[in-house]
């Protein structure tokens, strides 16, 4: 500590009486009482923070930030069949949404028509049905998709969705180069924390990377990949370890693509990453800044890019669900109105902002309209949209910067002493350390040394009741029949064919996506897609049919 | 502009296009792009922000801030009957609220008893209807006045009120050396902004002298005034404006006080403040340290006081009545979070969240609720309440807080050189800026620079109806009752008396408190009391019955 901020310590300390001992983030960072200069003396401005727009990017990735455009405001939304669910995203974008972004059930996720038995009391429940091109033309219909981006929260049937996708667009006249978005096609996240994987690790990967290829020949402005840190921090990972697997998975995704002797340089231009954002206010700041220096240096140090834009992590962020309580519900509004604020003040490109009714049901009207409120509010009335990364140089802020960039890297360390990613969720590395960390949240809760205001304190309100939304129970029923009539309608012989080709391209190990894009315009259905895949690489494990977080 | 800095505008200018041709806050001044330590050059730690609980008080008033003791959460509410908001109170408290405010009626605030014919239609309408010693008795009927802090947001009759609650704690046992609060007894913000001022400037401002000899005097731990640019704010002047205006009514009173002969060292360390905060984070973040450090610098300069301790400005807040809408009314619990987020961020003592239903109506239960535990979860779950003033340091906070200490003290330095705050009262300078600010501003609504969502923008939604509070139309008539039955218990003959000595001791310049005190013991009413001040000082000037902000 340095001669001052000592000398201060010694004048105040008989006056210092605090709260609790001692004050740590989530994360497990030991919070100083107060940060002065003498705590960012480490830091070199020009190395370490530096300008927007330029390595390492630490004040975020454009060189106006939000005063030249605004983050995406990309509400997760979906549910029921195409019809309500291309009701509720045109709902949306009246109300000023920018960009959207599609919730699937988990049948489309899991590659299961409506009508397979697994798919029995799942269809439309998390997200949206889709069996088919049919399907996905009726979801953007009246959606011009040369005017929107999408993102899609699809993993293991990546491939069949962003086929279904760029037909789509085709139909509307929209030509492949034009079309804009993301698929998230991360599997790696799914082995450690979401679960909706169909193939093996090794199969799974190989696809993600044919996704990176044909985007790269095909589709040149779409994110082939989002990978995501989100999952994991919902499954009770801190903010550090969020940062440090993210980055790791990335890691082994760009380890693959240049074995697969892609152009990483090109490639690292339109990979895309994920995270969530928290309560706890300045660290997740720290975060997203913190996500973008270490990303920098990785992308410079290890992969050796030499292009600025090669550097830039790219990220959607989303306020977190399992920090919202099903307890007095309302009260989710402020927190997600705080984390919003973090994940702006941390300089996201595209944002999510939570319902408030999400730790009860799907979002109804009302909350979904509320959760874009707190963005546009924030935007355009809150005025930190208006300078560039304004948290920079807080004594606070850098600190935490710098800690969990730190904290970080020594994760990924001792990930690549240990053989890298794939090797550690193999042996459980991650899901050990997730665990503990999710292990050592709740016993705090339950100690009450963190407070849960509804959970356990400030309990005893009855609140008013909430109105939920509710999936019409029919909808199982008229998936059924659409897909009985489009097998009727569609030439059955040549889907035959298709998926014949596929099942083939597969087993010779070529890029399963131009096989795929032929199934889909003719009308193949997911199930038939994956049943085909499924011959070669066979089906993965067992994973319940528990409700997923997108 | 630095040279680094310089060289990043050069290489980045043409990547530069930008939603405005220039951003300002609220209060005019022009944001920066970017905010680099070039910003903040002229800036010294030592002199200019040092350390918490030392002078400047940059940095926050307490050696621990929020480590040591949360702020106080005080919520303003008071509506119908004594016995009505007695239980309001008690709920409040049950909830976790941690110190009273109480709101008044109209009748309370201007002297009128609720059975006066200039009552009608007031009588517990914005606040509590309190008569006597009688009501106050029941309004803290149960809570313990040795225990909670409560501060009374009344002026012209802050005397009486004062009274009320010393009297009423007396007979719960407590003496007046125990108990601790705060009487806003601001008479020059009335005439600024707020209406409620009874007598003319001058023997308002002797009152209000009054009041804080005799609290020195007596009731040593209570803080006999709070200098509001509350209301100044909420007519429409800016952050610059209110921090200019209020510290210059401090210095008004504090030259009345020591024209009494009051020990202005003394005198100063009871002085307290209250002040808005609206949507605008870091320029409200900056308004709070800026005016920590302004005062401090007045007291010290001016008034050449010796203690740090009267050096420090302590303040109260209270998020906007303003910006909160009619339209989509619970969008308002989004802009209360950031404003309290602000609030907390600028190390305010004590914080009212406004309900988001006060646009429409007095806060219902729910809202109540909800904005209380907005309080609670930036106390508990955001963290920011774990390091002192988080945000010092940086950059653009830092260029905000000297740039906003800058502009109040020409604001000053004008009022003094236009001959001092009453002066520029009396010549309406003072409502001429505030005007003109509030012009530009409504202007820049009009004209959609500045948009407010729901208002001006993102307006069509058809929100859920919100469950407002309604006041039983019996209360003038059950107040008139209990009126009639006091004057016919009580010793009519000893408050004859009362009034009598009371009138004769305004009238001979003699501190009025004592004689105040005497009267309310014997059961006198605020309309008795004030008319026997008004044969000394008449009424002045014409004020409406509009609805009032606390």
């Amino acid at each position: 500590m340095s001669t001052e901020k000592r000398r201060w310590e010694e004048r105040v300390k008989d006056k210092i009486k605090e709260r609790k001992g001692i004050f740590t983030t989530p994360s497990g960072i030991v919070l100083e009482r107060l940060y002065t200069p003498e705590d960012v003396k480490g830091i070199d401005y020009e190395r370490d923070i530096g300008y927007p727009g330029e390595y390492p990017f630490t004040r975020g990735i454009q060189p106006t930030m939000y005063r030249g455009r605004l983050w995406t405001m990309r509400q997760y939304a979906g549910f029921g069949t195409a019809e309500e669910t291309n009701k509720r995203f045109k709902y949306l974008l009246e109300q000023g949404q920018t960009g959207l972004s599609v919730a699937f059930d988990l049948p489309t996720q899991m590659g299961y028509d409506s009508d397979h038995p697994m798919s029995q009391g799942e269809v439309g429940r998390v997200g949206v049905a889709i069996d088919s091109l049919e399907d996905m033309e009726i979801l953007f219909d009246g959606i011009p998709l040369d005017e929107v981006s999408t993102s899609m929260t699809i993993n293991a049937t990546a491939s069949m969705l962003l086929a279904m996708y760029m037909v789509t667009a085709e139909k509307q006249g929209v030509s492949p180069d034009k079309i804009q978005g993301t698929v998230q096609n991360d599997l790696l996240k799914e082995f450690i924390a979401r679960g909706t994987y169909i193939f093996p690790p090794e199969p799974s990967l190989k696809i993600t990377i044919d996704i990176m290829e044909y985007c790269q020949d095909n589709i040149p402005k779409w994110n082939p990949i989002s990978i995501s840190g989100y999952h994991m921090r919902e499954a009770g990972c801190t903010a550090i370890q969020e940062v440090a697997f993210t980055l790791a998975d990335a890691i082994e995704y760009l380890n693959w693509a240049k074995a697969r002797g892609l152009n990483i340089e090109k490639i690292a231009e339109r990979v895309s990453f994920f995270f969530a954002v928290h309560n706890n206010f300045l660290e997740e700041v720290a975060k997203f800044r913190a996500a973008r220096r270490l990303w920098a240096r990785i992308m410079r140090n290890r992969f050796n890019v030499k292009s600025d834009r090669a550097c830039m992590l790219r990220f959607h962020s989303q306020t977190s669900g399992v920090t919202l309580t099903a307890q007095q519900p309302r009260n989710n509004i402020i927190r997600v109105t705080i984390q919003a604020l973090a994940a702006v003040l941390g300089g996201t490109q595209s944002l999510h902002t939570n319902s408030f009714d999400e730790a009860l049901a799907l979002p109804s009207e009302e909350a979904a309209t509320i959760a874009l409120r707190t963005q546009q509010i924030i935007a355009y009335e809150s005025g930190v949209a208006d300078t560039i990364d304004p948290l920079a140089g807080s004594y606070a802020v850098e600190a935490l910067t710098s800690k969990i960039e730190e904290e970080a890297s020594k994760y990924i360390e001792e990930i690549d002493k240990r053989g890298g990613m794939i090797r550690c969720i193999e042996e459980g590395y991650i899901n050990r350390e997730i665990d503990e960390a999710s292990y050592r949240y709740q016993l705090e809760v339950e100690n009450k040394e963190r407070i849960i205001v509804g959970v356990n304190e400030f309990c005893n309100v009855s609140d008013e009741p909430v109105e939920i939304l509710k999936i019409d129970p029919r909808i199982e029923e008229l998936k059924r029949e659409r897909l009985k009539e489009l097998r009727k309608k569609r030439d059955n012989e040549r889907v035959r064919v298709d998926l014949k080709r596929l099942e083939e391209a597969a087993r010779a190990n070529e890029n399963i996506m131009p096989y795929i894009v032929e199934a889909v315009r003719d009308y193949a259905t997911i199930g038939e897609m994956t049943m085909a895949l499924e011959k070669v690489y066979g089906r993965f494990g067992q994973r319940s049919k528990k409700n997923v977080i997108g």
